[in-house]
This record gives C-alpha cells, structure tokens and sequence, in this order.
C-alpha cells in the first residue's frame, strides 16, 4: 500500500523526525517499474513452489492477522515472495533495505503496491536515508521483526526500548546475525526470541551444498568464459560449502583438489577420492582457487607468489578476508579489470593472478552474480515463514534469547518441498514405530 | 602362548569348573595351520595403516604394561591384527570368540603362538563349550575387556561380579552391543566405564558409507554374476549405509531409487538426483533391492507381489528383519538354492525372487562375503586401541556407564591414517584460530 | 595495419566499386576501442596455451611468410586470437565478419592495428555493406581462405573465379559450412581444397563434450538463476552434445532423462544409468528440456500440452527448429518476456513454459552467453592454424574437394596441449610397437 | 541327448579313428550333475532377456531347421544358453570346451540331455583327449561353426577339408581368434565366411567399458578384502576397457591416474579429470595398477623398483604378458602366496607387491573369478545367435573372409534389449527423417 505517511502509521511518536516516504513516492515512475518488478516476482515464484504452497494456506487461514511485521531484507525478486506471503497470511507488512546497494527499485515498488505492505527500500540511499527507512519501518510497531543482519534487533533494542513489550519474536536469517544476536543474548541484553532460521539441516544441505556449489562456479563461469573440465580446481575447507563445490566441481570434470585444517575433514576428502594437500603445494598446481572456510588469510603471500600464470581466485565463503588482497596488491606490479568481475594483478615475473569479484561471495558480489538459486531461497523463506507463523501462534512460549528452529518446522518444509515435486516417502507402521523405539530405547 | 592351562591363571576360583583349553590343545596340527593364520594377518595388516602405526608406538611405550585385556571378538585375520596390537602394547591378552562360526581356527592358533596371548576361540563350539570358553577368558581376572556384542560385560555382571572392581574399563564395537549396555546402565546396573566405539564420525563415514557401499555391491555382484550398469537398485533406506549403497552404486551407472520413511533424508535423496518414492512402487520398477534400514518389514508382502521376475533382495543392514521372509516362503510356490548364496523363491506365477545370504548382511553373510574391508577395520579398530590405551592410562577418570568416544582419540586416528596415506594438511595460525574464536564466540 | 584503402590492394579490379574501408576509419574513437578489444584478446589468450604454443613457433618460423590470408569469422576476443596468430606467423591477413551482430568493435579494431592486418568487420552493417565487407577482403587477393559458414569460398567461386588460380585452399568451422561445401563438390564445383575443421576427433570430444555441456548448463542457470539438482533434465539426442548436457547436468545431481531415437544410443544412455524414454512420456515429468539433436521437430504441440507449468525449453543443438516454437505460439493464450533471455509462453489453462534464447543455440544466443568456453576455442583454433600452415607448406599437394584434417594435425594440437597443461604421457618401446604390429598384422 | 556314438552320426568317416564318448557317458553320476548344471543355466538365463526373447522367437520360427552346428565354447552356464537357444532355433548341435579347464561337467551334461545337443566337453581332459573332442564335434558335419579361437575352422581347413562344401560359414568370438581367420583370410586360405563378432559397437561399449569395469573391481575387492575409497588406482590404457576400469573405480570414490601411450586418449583422460602421468611417475604413487593395454611390458622392472609397499597388480586387458612377471621374479627376494589369487613379491628390501591372478586377466582367472556379467555375455550371444541365424538365411551371400557383423543385427539386438529392459524410445517422423537426409546430403 502506497499510503500517505502519517495517518495508518500506529506509533507516531516515533516517526515523528523522519516522516520518511515509501518508494513508490521516491519513484518517478512507479506504475511502470512495478509491473517491471512483478514480473521478476512472478519469475521466481514460478520455481518457489513451498512459497507457492504455504501461500494457498496462509490466504485460507490467515495465519498472521493482526500481526505487524517490521522486514530488514535484500529487497529483491526473491525476497519479495516471502514478503507479499507474509502480507497474504494476514499481517501488515513494512521493510526496508538490509544494504543499500541490494535493493531493486522495481521489485520494492511491486511490494508497496501491495494494499497490506509498505516499502521503504530504494536503492542507492545514504547512510541517513538508509537509518531513516529503518527508523520509518519500526516506526510501524511491529509485533514481530524478520531480520537479514540484525539491524531491525539492534534499532529497536537500543532506540525504541519501549516497542519490545509488544514484539512476540524475530527471525534472523544469517550467519552474522545470529552471531551477533547471540552475543547480545549472552550479555543479556535481549529481550525478545529470535529464531536463528540461518542454521537448519535443510539450509545447510539445500543452500550451502547445492545452492552455493553450483551458483558459484557458474557464476566463475560465465565471469570467464573457461570451463572447468580437466582443470585442477583447489578447494579451501571441506565444510558443506567445501563439499557443494568441490562435488559439483568434479561433476564437471575437473579434479579437484582440497586444502583442510582439520583431520576428519581432510580424511573425508581423502575418501571421497579428491587430492588432499596444504595449501602451500596445492598453489603450485591450482588452476582455479575457491575458498568457503570462514576463515581469513586462507590465500596469503606465500601462496600468490607460487601460483601459475592466468589463475583465477574466488571466495564462496563468507567475507572478503579469505583472499588476502592487501598482500596480493602489494606484490602486484600492476593490477587492472581484465574482465568485468576480474581483477587481474600482474606478478613483477609477468604473471598474472586473476580475481574475482573482488574477493567478496562470487556468487553473489560478481557483476552478473544472482545470488542463491531460487528453490533454494524458496526452502529457506518457507522455514522463515513457518518461523514467522510459529512466533504468532506460539511466540508466547519463547523465551528471550536465540533459538533453534523447531525441528518439526523444518521437517514440515521438506514435506511441502517433496510434495510440491510430486515425491511421495513412506511411513512407518505402528510395528515399525515400536520395533525402533524398543530398539533406541536407551539411547 | 600356548600355556598349560592352570598354572599362569591368575584367578584359579573362576576356572576350576572349566579347565578350557586354548585353541593350540584342541587342534590336531596347530604349527601348520598357525602358519596359514599368521600369512592371513600379514596380509591384513599390509593394508592396516593404522594399526601399522600404533604397532610401533605401543612396542617402544608399553602404554598396556600391566593390563590384562579379555576381548570376545570375531576371530579372524584383521581382529586378528588389534588382538596382537594390544599384546604389543604390553598387555595380558586372552580371547574367545563372540559366534562361534566365524572363528578361522587357524588365526586363532596365530594368536594363540604370542607369548602374551592365549586364544580360546575354536570354530564350531556347541553352545556349553562356547560359554566354558568365555568363562576362561574371564578366567584370567582382566582389567579391560573388549567386547563385540556385549558378552564379557555381561558374563562378568552376573557370574563375576567379585571381578569388577579390579576392571577400569571396557570397549564395546557394535551397535547390538552398545544398545544393551545403555540399557544396563539405565537401570544402573553398569558398574564399570565403556567406550561406545562403535559411534564416532569416522566410524559413520568411514565404515558405513565406503566399508558398507563398497562390499556389499561387490559381495552381491560376485554372488550373482550380475553387473549394475543400467539396472534399477532399490536402496531402502539413505542414512549413512543408504547413501554409501546409493553412491557407490551409481557410481557403477545403476538408475538408484531411494525408499525412505524420514521426509528431510527422502528430499536429501532427492536433491541428489536420485529417484524416490515408496517402496510400494518401488517394488514394481527394481531390479535389486538393497535394505539399509535397521528397522524390520521394510520388505514385504505386498511388495513381493508386485515384483518383476528375477530381482535380487539383499540386505545391508542390520538383523535379518528387513525383509519378511516368513511371508516370502509362505507365498512362494516353492524355493531353492539358485546359486551359492542365492535362494530363489519361486511364486505361483512363475516369478521368482532371489535372496540373497538369506536376509543377513549380504557382506557377511554371503559364503564368499568377507566382511569389512580391511581399510575399513583398520579405523575401527585404531579406535579400539587408542580407547583401550585411554582406559589404561586413564580410566580412573571415568564414571560407570557408557560413555561416547572422545574426540581427541578419534581425531587422532584421523592424523594417523593421513600420516599413513601421506596425505598433509594445514594447521590453523594464530589469527586464524583468533579471527574463528571471535567469530564463533558466543556460539 | 588501418591502412589508406587502395595503395596495398593488390588486386584493384575487384575492390573498385566499393572502396570500402576498414574497421579503424569507420570508429569514432578507434584508440580507446582498440584497447579495450586488446584487453578482451589478452584474457581469452591468456587461457589459450595451445595458440601461445603456437604463436611461439610462428614467430619463430614464419611458415606463413607470403601468404595472403582472407578471413570471415565471428570477430571477438577468442578468433581474434587466431586471427593474429596467423599474422605473426608471416601471413597478411584480411578480415570481415561472418554474422553482421556478432562482430565486437573494439577486437576489429584490436586487430586492425596490426601491421598486418586489415579488417573490415563492424557491427550492425547492413546487408549492402555486410557484403562489401566481404568483397574487401577478398579484394587483397587471397592465397588462403578461412572460412565459418562459407561465405568467402561461395564469393570467390561465384564473383571472382579469376582469383581461384592463385589460391591454396581453405579451412572451414562449421558444419553447415562444411555441408555446403560438400554438396558443391559433389557437383563438381569446387575448384580449390578445402579442409573440413568442424570435424576433428577432438573438436567432437572437447567442443561437443565438455564445451557444449558446460557453457549451455551455465548460460541456463544464468539466465534463470535456477539450479539443477533434484530436477528432471530432459536431453534431446544422445550423440557427443548429448553426452556431454547429460553428463554434466548429472554431476549438478540433476536426474537425466534421455529421449533418443536411435537404439544403440537409447541402450547407451540406459547402460549409463540414465532414464530413457519417449518425449511423449518425458514431456510429462521433466522440468528442463534440452535438445541436442540437430534435427527439427523434436518437442512440438503434443509435447507442449502436456508439460508442467515452469519448465524451460533451451535447445543445444544447431538450429533453431528442434523446438516448434511456431506450434507453440499457436497454442498458447499470452506470451511475453518474463526475463532478459526468457520467453514465457502462458497456456490457455495457465501452465507457462519458458523458452530460453528463442530456440536458438542457448550458449551462443542467450543475452548473456559467451560462446563456447576459451579452451575449447584455442583446440580448435589450433587445428586451424595447423590447418593453414598445411596449406601454406602442403597445399599444392591436395586436389579441390574437401578433406578431413590429416590426423597427424589433429594429435600434434592434442600433444601441444598436453604440453601446455604440463601433463605426461608414456611412449611405445620398439618391442611394444611391434608386439602391437604383429598383434594387429592383418587387422 | 545323450546317444550312443556312432549310429546318430551322421558322417561315420570322421569319427571312425576316434569313437569319442559324449559327456554323459565320461561322467558318474550324469543324472544329478545334469540337475546341478540346469540350476546354473536357469540362473544365468533368468538375467539375460535376450536369449529369453530370441528363444521365443526360435522355438516359433525355427530358423535353424535343418542346421548342424559345431560349437567350440567355454562350456559353462551363459555359453550353454547360447547353445540350448541355437538347438530350440532347429539345428543340431555339437559341442567341444575350447579350453579343457573352462568346462563345467554339470553344465555340458545339462546340455548333454537335450535332445538336438551332443556335448563332448569334458573338464580336465588331456591333450590327446581334447583334440578327439574337436573331432568329434566336426564329426558331425557342421553347416556351421561357432568357436571360440578359431580351433574349429583350423581343424576343419586342416584335416577335414571335405567339409567346407557344405558349410555356410561361422561365427567367431574372440579377438585372438579373428586374428588368426584375418591373417588366413590375408593369405587366401579362409574358404568360408566368418563373422567376426568380436567388435561390433555393441560389444564394445557394453562389454569393454561395462562389463570388464565392473568385474575387473568386484574380483579385485572380493580376492583382496579391500576398498577403492581413496586409493590411487593407477589406470594404463585409456581404451575401452581402461575408460570403463577408471569411471568405475571413480565411482567408487577411487582418485583415477591414467597412464596412455596415444596424446589423444591422454588429453581425453586429462579432460575427464582424471591424472595422467607416465607409468614411471604412477608407480611411485599409485596403490592398485590395472593394465588394460592389450599391449606387453607395461609394468616392468623400473616400475617394479619404484612402488609402495603392498600395491596390487592386475590385467584387465588381454594376455599375461602386460606385467612383466619375469623380470619381477628376479627382482623378489622371496614370493608365495599371500591369499588365494594373490602372489606376494617380496623385494630385498621389504615392498611387497601383490600380483592378482598370475597377471592373467583378473575377472577371468583369479579364484573366485565368474568372468563377464551374465547381461553382457545376453548381448554378446544375442549377437551370435542373430548371425548364425543370419548365415543359415542368407548365408550364401557372403564370400569367403572375415566379414563384420551386418549393423541391422547388432541394432536387432539392441532394440530386444531395450524391449526386454522396458525402455522406449523414439522414430523418426517422415519430415525428420528428410530433413536430416537432406542435411546429410553429401556427407
């Protein structure tokens, strides 16, 4: 809902600053761009079929009505279809951009057009402009907030104590938050639940083994125009993201090879057939680098200056600290965009050393990077939107602090999924039940 | 050694019934076929890295010196190899065996040859020799014992319990094994510590998945003379021994259809690209079916009905439940022995369904099945010996019951295969220990 | 060499009712554009060892050394690599465009400031001067054609017989060039060899293999931000293209279903583990359809009615007739582009099917395709530049009509690459040469 | 049928020198050993469609009416159904072991008591004895023969020349056999037509690449107890046989090193990911050797030197002259025999290296060896029976010589194994077919 600022907005005291306007009222053309925006929503809702599915359920049972729920989220095409589900089970929704750069205009002026959503995200914004959209979506009084980083957990626990009474719970949907927000909860400090929604067995499968592995190298790819076939692809850390790319990667032939700190991992990699070695031999033979470790300094000096010429260096881990890019700059001669998302630096021996999307999340931070699949964010924002049902059904029963998705919220998913693609499992009889339990009983 | 029998007994009490003698008496040549036995070891422990290793460790440390160790173990070549390991270490070893069918009289009479050894394990023992043998085992008052399946544990718990107090500890190698004694200890009827050996990562990965998938698809092709490529393998079940039967087979060109009854494993399967659906159609499509459940009546009446003419059942399991064989002969026309370890159950309709080992662990039950691989073994049983060690030099530290592996050993096995393998790997450096503890903080 | 038009022309005759000029006086800013087309060249050589290799002996050898070499190619970053190869090989080298869009710029220009090089390749000419580009080119009068589609031999025969004397032969790159060709010798008319590149064992097996199945995969998932495992990806055909989709997209986990119409294949596939069936049966359950045949009709309105809503169409194949896109705007109720590359075709009951790149070669006419990755390029290209050094040395041994590439051409690229990559291989000892000659002495 | 010798005989002339007893009446107890040998043709029969579906076929059209067949074969359960098809098919048959330790009594009796066979195969006969068989066989007066090396059609060209009148040719299995008819061929001494059924396409894709794959690594894990997870298995000859050996192994988690001889197969092998390197740096690093070259002196003394301590040695590829076991004896210390099928070399130095089944091909030779799976000797037979049937409709137009399998037969049974399998797949519509004749046109 495209609406004038003050009068639906219930809390006006704390808007009373900003009065910051929605994005359609920031747009010169919002009719246009929000056809434009739907589209893409369609696009990705097409291959969303658990969104697609708990939607037919939220808009017969309205599950979140009177709920108000204040987003933070990369307002984008996919993103979007968990937005507009949340608005057709009931609630009122406001959002905003998690990082400036992150937003579709398009997409974010289609959401707005939604007679039970307000948007707020634009792309390009200041850093006031961005606080001001934070502060304008809390301003709303959310009863529950959906958190891609922690911002919303953070404005609200430290500018506007006085909305905690009335917010039931949170969802927090990476890493870094929940990282955060644990602490905060360590400390004390938090006063509400949060669902740390980043860490269930189906994400880690779904998103990081699959998602990641097969986005990141066809995101290298097309970055490239190289193949894989035949060439020695080195992997850093053998984690789910580890062993999404180093699979996939040797699903298109080329051998890979894995660089681990720890033993188990390592032997895995071992038995799974792949050459194992540390990172100071596999960058002498390496003709591609990818890192998913976590860890920083993983690709340091002593690498760079043994590596072969034309090499190409990409992180789909997490942040840009794997590649040490200061060192690498040092030693370079030289250094100059050899493709779009390539960054090659020119050895003083000539070689050159080629990386990628400036040592950030290739899949996501590469100029024509698209981020996750969509089936895969269509598992994860299924799990938020069964967290974000959970909160207004049962977020009485939580207490404060961090919690685990319940196991049978991520199990219902996986059978909506299954269902969604006409896969039928079995079921245990009664016989089956008892001869198990007789069995486990105990453990 | 081959001792007479009363006078290195340390508890005479115990034995005075019994008088058993080690293997050596009862054997009509024991030098000759000590000599087989002692060739089956050797090539065993050729391919047993691990044990390799700890072999050398334990000679030139004694880290068993004192112990006396009682071990029910399947008497053959590659226990064979842990048996003289221990012995190596410094302990007292006595030995029988834990079925009285898989005892090889010759590595029995190997062992039996060990100055520090005295081996009570004879194949073929009716039922009161079987149970003579066990009490001499206990007969010379241990201090750890080493069980698969639980026998000695039990035996001491209720014949002699005036022993327990000079026991610091025991292993426990099966699941079977592990399942009772938490049951003993629920009821706080265990009085001594035991490591649950059987449990650890590595023994998951490591046996389940490669040592299970691999034998048991070539147990099955040797049994049968019958390839994989292009066949559709029915794996009933995808936990570890699931997923190893599913890759492996597929890495062998089957089509593989997963049944399962657990929806994130079923979606798992899924995403893997394999087939899944319900055994019920399952049956009407598979060529081989392979059940990998530990659960009973996973094969049953309604799906034999439905199968093609001459599919293959095997299971790769656990007990001989899986498949309900008792509604198998009951439907059957009639049945008999198609192959050596073949049974055709020939249905009124002339198709007939083959089973394998009769509904026993293909991999070892087969007549040419060999069990685990020796890799395989080698891991599980460097645990065994690192555990026994841990006991020995601190066992005192740990309460009566069962108790999981520590990680520590377990990683340790690890390094040691790597090590073996030649296989290096990275350490992490401080900042990167730093940079993960500040990020995991909290966690 | 962005030379004045008429002074080097050495054949005036021809080129006097065009005078028309290269690609450098027709830019704007041909400076800028020529680094920028240098920079693209640099990056694709970079991952093109097998032309480095080569430029190495060229520069050395001059085996080009007099030859007038008149081109008409895609004019982009790889080719150009090529095209300068033959350059320093000694060659003066004329050049246009085979395709009026595929031309880039700033490469034409790139290359163009070679001393010897004149190209007139620009994008988005008409029809007009498309072919005054090519009469140009050969206006220089040429000893060498190379060729990709024909047009050049197909020119000459047919408006400049009188420059047939003076010329070599040619190298053709394409299938339909080398169709074409073929039906010209049949009929007697083609007065010069020709060598038939398209066709090489290694062109099938890395072009067709790896590259057709790694890039088409990748532009897929670019295009759609889909990924591929767990779905059901339906190949077309089952020869080098389709082994290669099939392949890969099973090392992504997806689940391949083959529709073949030729036995051996449909048995080949099913040996592989692979589905096969119909593409009456397959249109029902597959989620991605790709064609591979190079045949038309092969998904047309019995196909479409039946598939599920969402699925892509995208054809790897050759033209742009394998799916009847005719039939299916027919039948659909609505279509529109539901992203850059994709176009939804919306039934009447609601099911959308998308086509990827309106039926064109998906990895070549996707917005965002770049062609076959660059090491596929640089094997083939290779052959070419052996091609032409065989003509420049050999030619006059070769009667008009056109020839396979002699074999020894073709391995001296495969070991060139071997070289490249810095991998081995073992030699025939003069025993096992001749165990092999009088094993197959007679054969 | 188990007649007495001479009256059936149809051509007493032959036989009068020799009186050669059928099995049945060398053997003891016929009518048991019979029933035994039934169960393993039954079993072999219930997998191998083909032979079921020609079967139906033969017993309604008997095409072989009026046929005597003279058969040289491995006489065991798969060869038998061959034999047993052709008899159904009308022709009498008559039947000798091509090698005296390949027969099976219980089989050849089996055979024995059909009543248009008569088997002179018997297990363990001496020289003397063997060759009476051959005679008696060709006593008979075969219209046709089918061998297995060709001891047939040398016998008859040598010393029944008499009968090449009336025969209308053979069919020959082996490659060494078509070896040998070629170099006959060459000098103008084949007086009949031959089938060379050794190579058809069929043949070698699913035989070679499957079949020699999949039971070269089943005999090796079930002679050894051990895994391929993590192994380096050292691959030479990238063949077919040596592609299907390494897609195995590698599907079975094993790192693939390759060694070639030819740089196309090593770039293809390089392609594949796999390693490749020659044999002199794979000795150092590899855990199992599998030659596959069909060549001599693939693994000689300066590999031997190299190796670990406890590698495996085995040939996949033709005769025991691929390891060079010679020169190895000389090298060991000591060697004997460290599991059944396994030859221990011990070096002066402590290495051990394992040679499986003396370095004859190891799915044949080693002790629990079963050969080739029962679905690829269905399609190897379906061949067979289809060119027999071929030379008694149609034998007369083909001329004295080797000559290929006609590719409509092959294709034949292809299409009744897709059939039997339950696999469609596609025709060609008429516009198809046209367009892709006019395609063609010309090639």
């Amino acid at each position: 809902m495209s609406v004038a600022f003050s009068p639906p907005f219930p809390n006006p005291g704390c808007m009373s600053t900003t009065g910051y306007p929605p994005v359609t009222e920031q747009l010169a053309e919002p009719e246009t761009t929000r056809e434009e925006g739907r589209r893409k929503m369609d696009w990705a809702l097409q291959h969303m079929p658990i969104l697609e599915s708990l939607r037919e359920d939220f808009l017969a049972e309205k599950p979140l009505e009177g709920e108000r729920v204040a987003m933070a989220m990369h307002v984008e095409a996919k993103t979007a279809n968990l937005v507009e589900l949340l608005a057709d089970g009931g609630a009122e929704v406001t959002l905003t951009g998690c990082n400036p750069l992150s937003t579709h205009d398009d997409v974010s002026a289609a959401l707005d057009a939604h007679e039970k959503i307000t948007s707020y995200a634009v792309r390009g914004v200041d850093d006031e402009e961005y606080y001001e959209a934070i502060e304008a979506t809390i301003g709303h009084d959310p009863t529950i907030t959906v958190d891609d980083g922690g911002d919303l957990v953070f404005a609200i626990h430290e500018d506007y104590p006085e909305l905690i009474d009335t917010i039931v719970g949170g969802c927090e949907e990476t890493t870094t938050g929940v990282h955060r927000l644990r602490s905060m909860a360590e400390d004390g400090a938090l006063e509400y639940p949060v669902f740390a929604v980043n860490d269930t067995p189906m994400k880690r499968l779904f998103d990081n083994v699959h998602g990641t592995g097969e986005s990141s190298l066809a995101t290298i790819a097309m970055t490239t125009n190289l193949s894989f076939a035949g060439k020695d692809i080195v992997v850093a850390g053998f984690g789910y993201c580890g062993k999404g790319v180093a699979k996939k990667a040797s699903g298109q032939n080329a051998n890979v090879i894995v660089a681990e700190v720890d033993s188990r991992k390592a032997l895995e990699a071992h038995m799974e057939g792949y050459d194992v070695m540390p990172m100071s031999e596999a960058a002498e033979v390496g003709d591609v680098f990818i890192t998913t470790t976590g860890n920083r300094d993983v690709i340091v000096e002593e690498h760079f200056r043994k590596m072969q010429d034309g090499v190409l260096l990409a992180n789909a881990g997490h942040f840009d600290v794997e590649i040490d890019l200061v060192a690498l700059e040092e030693l370079a001669a030289d250094h100059y965009e050899a493709r779009d998302g390539v960054e090659a630096y020119e050895m003083p021996d000539g070689r050159r050393l080629n990386v990628l999307a400036e040592g950030r999340l290739v899949n996501l931070a590469a100029p024509l990077a698209l981020g996750h699949p969509v089936e895969v964010m269509d598992q994860s924002f299924g799990v938020q939107a069964a967290c974000v049902r959970e909160l207004a059904e049962n977020g009485d029963g939580y207490e404060p602090g961090v919690h685990e998705v319940p196991d049978d919220l991520d199990r219902e998913i996986a059978e909506i999924k299954l269902e969604a693609e006409g896969v039928e499992f079995d079921t245990l009889s009664a016989e089956q039940e008892e001869y198990l339990s007789s069995w486990q009983h105990g453990t």
